[in-house]
């Protein structure tokens, strides 16, 4: 693979279209896209350009919004409405919300009143919500129908349909009952009522609720397609496993970005500038140094003890270094077991008590390696001091970076924010107390 | 929801039998499921027994292999047996290959003759391959058949079969030529055959294969299944999208366990014991506290600077902690764009130029900050030697954090054991030279 794209950088250099044209065609759909993904907007609207008119659509179905927008925004005429006219409407409306105002308005001016009505309507759900995710095009069964009326009603019915595999039954109100699988009309006596197949217990959703807690839900109850409801418990469209995996992946792009401390960049990384990519991280990074000021004035206010015993500063960067490691260690595991469900708020006093005895242990284990580092280097009672100190600085490490997470759930802040690094520098002002205080008892100063 | 768990916990406290009975079966399966992988083994067990046979077998499957080996192992006799009986293959199989080999005897011989050959079969692939996630139960058409035939294999054959969604095709030698979606078939004329309505270029993975590979590309080609074959080219099963999710999933907590430099931990983090998380943290710690040792070298090498001027070791964790931010950054960056396909390990110069450029920037904005902090704090020329610092060690730490991934991946390491520790521990000794050289240059010490 790796010799097949060194040559799709030759063919752009040599200019060699027909080179192109048999590049595009011999590579799927995917590998497309990642070309055009990492290629600037002229190249990759000629390489667009060369695809035929069905394997463009797919192409551009698996670009995520940035460069869709790439795309779309130096393509004129006639071929930017065939592309816009034929994307599947959740797709557009994801597209549109993240586009400025007027390219948006020239797309919808664009579309034939029908799809220009449902965009509206998708455009219409809050960023993030189910609403801008669903595909409204769905086939919904009636409550008195067979499996064999059910099987014609998909032949009619399902060419337009996103997936016609989970079918929605509605009773003569047009309020939700359940589901029926495609997979049961197709097996069971045509002459079946369809109650009987009838899944009652069925995960649901509504339009407005978050994405990303649909997303998982599917996840969880091992379903390739969610209903989506609207208050009044009418279906309004289905959520299909391959966008519920795109709004998990970005949300696990942006939790594993946010645990680093930065901003998350929705786009392809190698299409970031470097202007973007400083900008993403820039923020973070100075209210961590401001907050990293605590360990000059912690250290200020040891000086005498630091002049006293110079061999002291020799070990706070091993003492910082490992308090965070335990900090990002527990901070990063409830993160996770939040994300995917394992952990819950009021888990909070459990997860304390559980990381302050891990964080003994792993103090345990580093205090003892602590100890004869000090010893070779330096001297034994510095050595004790410096395996005291990671004991102490371990578990409250570990407890800190742990309930952090848990704690930020319970005011309403997204747990990711409660990055490893936050974590570090919280630990690294505390952490250099505790040495100190330990230093004043073991060493007197 | 809290409420009904704190009930649930009550009601287990109170012995109320008939109060857990309405409970299991008040809850879906998902919720139920959650609350097993958090009990322990007894009181699991008891929940267990307390669902009727089909939910419990719906229960079972959401659990994770060390929960379900839990479960399994308190339960005897017929219970036992009923369980492992009606599990899908490829579970059992992944739940074998992770428990105790006697276990895992016990269960194949409780199985019948078929299913046990096809278990065997399934464990003869390697840890982490394709044919411990496929599904062998899938229903292959032959590619004379027509549209209308093909409905009638699937309601002969359909019913033991995971999936009839995606159904592979073969020619005479029963090798795969490609596949024909359930909704093709449902929606064509029934005359017309397959071969018309065969996708041909539809991905295809070997059963050596990695699972996670295979799930990515699922994931990237939109797929809801992916046939498996193996050498010849033969159709072995179905990798189903619910088991790539899983994969997925796994290895999204496995990176980001390992990111924060901790050994993946499978189970439920709520049922794992204080002795199995410290165990999995344990040896990073280790290894990263004996790397830190650099940092005590380098300070004793610049101890008579540190001595002259005492106001030096006041900054150490405020740089060591800025470079050690930006190394993470990038590196998580990196990790994650590896992983989700938008970096190749060709890309190392690209970028380790681009990220170079952003550490500068982000240099030159925290060097500003570093400025106004060291001139209130302290004086000057320290300031001064702060700022330049934070400058130059960005710079680096950023290029470092983002190629180390790259150039891990090149030697064949997993990308993601460059933790942000690592690289911030990395960043520490030699951030530590980089703030003594220059302090050299602008104070003379």
């Amino acid at each position: 693979m790796t010799a097949d794209t060194d040559t799709l950088d030759d063919l752009f250099d040599a200019h060699d279209l027909p080179g192109l044209e048999r590049w595009v065609a011999d590579h799927p759909p995917h590998e497309v896209a990642d070309e055009l993904a990492r290629a600037d907007g002229v190249r990759a609207v000629l390489l667009f350009r060369l695809l035929d008119k069905d394997r463009a659509l797919t192409v551009f179905e698996e670009l995520d919004p940035p460069d869709q927008h790439k795309v779309l925004s130096e393509l004129r005429g006639e071929a930017f409405q065939d592309v816009v006219e034929e994307m599947d409407p959740d797709d557009r409306a994801r597209l549109l919300g993240e586009a400025p105002a007027k390219f948006a308005r020239q797309v919808l001016a664009g579309l034939s009143p029908r799809k220009r009505s449902m965009t509206a309507a998708l455009l219409g759900y809050p960023d993030g919500s189910v609403g801008r995710y669903m595909s409204p095009e769905t086939v919904a069964l009636r409550q008195r129908r067979t499996a064999g009326e059910a099987l014609e009603v998909v032949r009619e019915r399902g060419a337009d349909a996103e997936t016609v595999y989970t079918l929605p039954v509605t009773d003569d109100q047009r309020r939700f009952v359940g589901v029926v699988s495609l997979r049961d009309v197709v097996l069971s006596d045509p002459q079946r009522p369809v109650t009987e197949l009838l899944k009652e217990d069925y995960p649901v959703v509504e339009a407005t609720d978050q994405a990303e807690d649909a997303a998982r839900l599917m996840q969880e109850a091992n379903v390739l397609a969610l209903p989506v409801v609207d208050s009044e418990n009418r279906v309004l469209g289905l959520l299909t496993i391959d966008d519920a995996l795109e709004v998990i992946e970005a949300a696990d792009t942006e939790d594993i970005a946010r645990q680093a401390a930065a901003a998350p960049w929705s786009g392809h990384y190698m299409s970031a500038s470097v202007v973007q990519l400083a900008r993403s991280r820039v923020v973070w990074l100075l209210l961590l140094i401001v907050a990293a000021t605590f360990t000059v004035n912690v250290l200020q206010f040891f000086e005498d003890s630091l002049t006293a015993v110079t061999a002291l500063a020799l070990f706070i960067p091993l003492l910082t270094g490992a308090g965070g490691n335990a900090g990002s260690q527990a901070a990063t595991a409830t993160v996770r077991a939040l994300a995917v469900g394992e952990v819950r708020t009021r888990d909070l006093f459990r997860v304390a008590w559980r990381e302050s005895r891990v964080g003994l242990l792993l103090g345990a284990a580093l205090g003892a390696v602590g100890l004869l580092i000090g010893s070779l280097l330096v001297d034994v009672p510095v050595a004790t001091t410096v395996a005291l100190s990671l004991i102490v600085i371990c578990s409250w490490a570990a407890t800190v970076g742990a309930t952090m997470p848990l704690l930020a759930k319970r005011l309403g802040i997204d747990p990711a924010v409660i990055s490893a690094p936050l974590v570090t520098t919280l630990v690294d002002a505390t952490g250099l107390l505790i040495y100190f205080l330990i230093a004043h008892a073991v060493l007197g100063v």
